[in-house]
């Protein structure tokens, strides 16, 4: 069973150390600690445990540490930055575990982006010698790439002529969407394994800048220094800190304080139940700042992180699941209130953020997500997003009309179209609905992409008095099916059966190209074309095969290829 | 050997019938005469051999018959429209082929938005019955969907329950990017196989319109007239012929008029040769008509266009071609200011527009592709896109700065910023560079493309007086690299050499990430994202092996999957 908490000081990969606002993320990665004894993690090569305490490194920045406000991301390996995702791993990884390790990774460097985006945490990447394929991988991940100019050390994206995979992790989008490099330059240094160095480099736009060795670490610092200067975080802490979650986990069930993952095995699917916050929360960012992790917004969220990623990596047959939200609907529209109302302060941005990117989570996991929306529920604002990224939604249709949803400022914000403006005024369509903070991966919110037909309903809804019963939300759109009680049983138990029962492979295809309508960006280039296309080649016997070009690196003699182009 | 050209006398499978503005493409699929006889083409089910004539016949119904305002889409088999790609084909084809047919038939039905959006010619699918999978797909390429009302004719696609793939021929992309359906009735939808009929295809905007039996055929006629008054198309032809190319097969290569493919499969590569126009060209478009399929901007680029499809399906083991433009480049130049300067004319529309979509066929060619510019070549405006489309290219960089290569208002145009402006000014950036039509897939030019990271030199380039000699093409970044005499032969031998020996897949995977840089559309989604999760289905064993989905369906037993989920 793989577990995704660790804590800086039971890292054995990553060093991170503090010098005022400049944060230094040190790779030096230990042979022999990689997941499995298998392989060993040579040359700052990584496997999936590395990239675990990237992750949580990241988190931890932006949640403890709010007075970094520039990272250098380099190596305590001499004239080695990375060698990238480690061969001898990904050879002996079932495909399952391939894409897994892709996704998770791609997860990690756009975290990065978003931190930079969002968190004014910046990002310089400080290769101090070779940086090969994940390694560079990761260097695109960072705002800036300074490498050493040394007459040997250089970029490169070896992957395709050495071992016949695509790099993996965003590398191709990157290089020309994100960088720009011209598509045919991009082309020529993908084919390239030896990589391209020193001023070319530049000229490419593939680093930001040379330096050599002698300048290079007062160029780093001084950069850092630059780039930090610019950041809207706080001059000083103290930030919060990320306890363990400590879930009870049993062969059926991971419990956490908020969150269950229940599951069962025997018919492909798990229960999956978020429950709303008990108790007082806190009302502003100083009470959240003194509640730390405990503050539901942020532990309800962290466990169900971490709920779906044990699922993705440990539970492989589970293809489907049902999302339930519990307990007081009102105190989740009192939280979300509470954090619109101080987004500006640096936790609780921090929070939201976190909220969002653990919804995306949702949204990139390869199973199917049936909401079940029944009486006592709690699927209102930040909690009824679960509903809006499920697949569908079954709402029960009960005659006391008590089964109800509703919507917060943080599924998507008013604005007034003239000076100011009534709820009454919404209503008739004087607001205009903006995006909320919890956005997909394609730019928009879950409310716009669900209504791509008719955006203009969006504001009406959100101007809706009051929460929807089951007949207001299967009108207005907000779920899929309001089955009453005679229905009930049999349609949710059908559905689910269903489901379970059809060819994995197809479900995860079908919902990679439904969930994510409306405009692509580089983020769903990633997740979409470039893994596909991965995962494709991953299959292929000229990658994988006995004679595959990954199977057989390293070995005696040239890979052996069926020459068919497809 | 497949091959693509036909004529509606010719055609098994489609009717195409005129009356004044409305044209009717009638599919009555004869049950034998599919490419293969190792399955029968039943209800309405189509191969490569069906689409080929679809094809045909939407480029006839352009060039042909522009007196055709509106095509009515149905089908002349009793209560059945369409029952989709043919399941015993898709189970007997090899992944290659897979793969190259749902590309044929996206490119085919992406023709069909393309001459509605382009061409004024706008297409109303009239579904007479059951209209499954594929189907249902080519009703989603249609402007409009009329589905009869009559208790039992649905539309539906049951790919993925059934078979255990998904609908390949853009039918998810449409669902939700083109029509809009809400996503979670989409997953619904998409997983259900008898389909969604009457009242509630409307509700979820499956199709537009339902009618009883009784009044479906005077429906279809009445809404197709309505469709065609709209339209910009001339009010009466008489069109030009598309007669047949004629080309010479070899075993070594396939020889047109203006275009040569030589095959070299021993070293797995070609060599594609379009020659620029030779002789006095038409300069008017009453000389075009008189010069009908003969004027070389059609000529050549249907030629390229059966080059390419051939290449595609029939040389499996080419997967590297240098493209060469050989011949009078101010002829080349000559004919592109002549369409540019009668584009609102019906025919010059069509042959710009038929252009664009023969070098979209070239971007999406699982082949790479080399550009060699050497002395006497014609790489200029129209033909410079095959350049500026390949992965890379090689100016060879002559003491003489005798060769060049040279723009034309068919790479982009210039606009004004102020009022009025001459080349001079232009050149001091008074000038915007706007789209011209020859666009990619992505809505882009391969300028654009090619210069996301300083879009503003453009304007410059458009305006640059005269050619470019290598050096200023190479600095400009017009060419990949301009070798000097000393260094071309080992260069490119080496470059081509080099590509050949790559895994075919990984170059397949690295081409179809690089070349469509910046905006994603419905289009790129297809090939992009669709495509690519549609391709590792097509590899996987609960598709594909023995016990999977495609390959055991209407077998005895249920087909036996492996249950991760990936």
């Amino acid at each position: 069973m793989i577990t995704f908490e660790t804590r800086p000081d039971a890292y054995h990969h990553w060093k991170l150390t503090f010098d005022g606002p400049v944060a230094t993320l040190s790779m030096d990665v230990r042979e022999d600690a990689g997941l499995s004894s298998d392989y060993r993690l040579k040359l700052n090569s990584y496997d999936l445990a590395v990239d675990i305490e990237l992750a949580d490194a990241l988190q931890r920045l932006r949640f403890e540490h709010p007075e970094v406000h520039a990272v250098i991301v380099t190596s305590l390996k001499e004239r080695i930055f990375c060698a990238g995702a480690n061969i001898m791993m990904l050879r002996g990884s079932s495909h399952g575990a391939k894409v897994n390790f892709c996704k998770f990774t791609n997860e990690t460097r756009l975290a990065m982006e978003d931190a930079s985006a969002h968190s004014g945490l910046k990002f310089l990447a400080a290769l101090n010698g070779i940086c090969a394929g994940g390694g560079y991988e990761l260097a695109l991940a960072c705002d800036e790439i300074l490498l050493v100019d040394d007459g040997n050390s250089a970029v490169s994206l070896p992957e395709a002529p050495l071992l016949g995979v695509l790099p993996g992790t965003g590398g191709l989008t990157r290089l020309v969407d994100k960088r720009r490099v011209r598509r045919d330059l991009a082309d020529f240094f993908s084919t390239l394994v030896e990589g391209v160095k020193g001023k070319r480099a530049v000229e490419w736009r593939l680093v930001d800048a040379v330096a050599p060795r002698s300048r290079f670490k007062d160029g780093v610092q001084a950069r850092a220094r630059e780039l930090a200067a610019a950041s809207d975080r706080p001059a000083s802490g103290p930030g919060i800190t990320l306890k363990p979650l400590n879930p009870t986990v049993t062969d059926a069930a991971v419990t956490y304080s908020a969150v269950t993952l229940a599951l069962h095995r025997d018919k492909r699917t798990a229960d999956l139940t978020v429950h709303a916050p008990a108790g007082p929360q806190p009302a502003t960012p100083e009470a959240m700042l003194a509640a730390g992790d405990q503050f539901w917004a942020l532990r309800a969220f962290r466990e169900l992180d971490d709920a779906l990623l044990r699922l993705r990596v440990n539970e492989l047959e589970v293809g489907t699941v049902v999302i339930r939200a519990e307990g007081d609907r009102d105190a989740v529209l009192a939280v979300d209130r509470t954090l619109v109302a101080h987004q500006s302060h640096w936790l609780v941005r921090e929070i939201i953020h976190h909220m969002k990117r653990t919804l995306k989570r949702l949204d990139l996991t390869a199973r199917s997500f049936f909401a079940f929306i029944e009486p006592g529920s709690a699927f209102a604002g930040s909690l009824f997003e679960l509903a809006l990224a499920a697949d569908r939604s079954y709402m029960f249709h009960d005659d006391q009309e008590e089964n109800v949803v509703a919507l917060s400022p943080m599924n998507g914000r008013l604005r007034a179209e003239g000076a100011s403006a009534s709820p009454a005024e919404a209503r008739r369509d004087r607001m205009r609905a903006e995006a909320g903070p919890l956005l997909m991966s394609n730019g928009l919110t879950r409310l716009q992409t669900r209504f791509l037909d008719r955006p203009e309903t969006i504001a009406g809804l959100l101007a809706h008095d009051g929460p929807f019963n089951a007949g207001d939300a299967e009108d207005a759109g907000l779920v899929t099916f309001a089955p009453d009680e005679i229905d009930w049983d049999d349609e949710v138990r059908v559905a689910v059966e269903a489901r379970a029962a059809f060819s994995p492979d197809a479900m995860t295809g079908l919902e990679a190209n439904l969930r994510f309508a409306g405009p692509e960006t580089m983020e769903t280039k990633i997740f979409g074309r470039l893994t596909a296309w991965q995962n494709w080649i991953f299959q292929r016997p000229n990658a994988v095969g006995a004679k595959g070009a990954l199977q057989s690196y390293g070995q005696q003699g040239r890979p052996e290829f069926d020459w068919k182009r497809t």
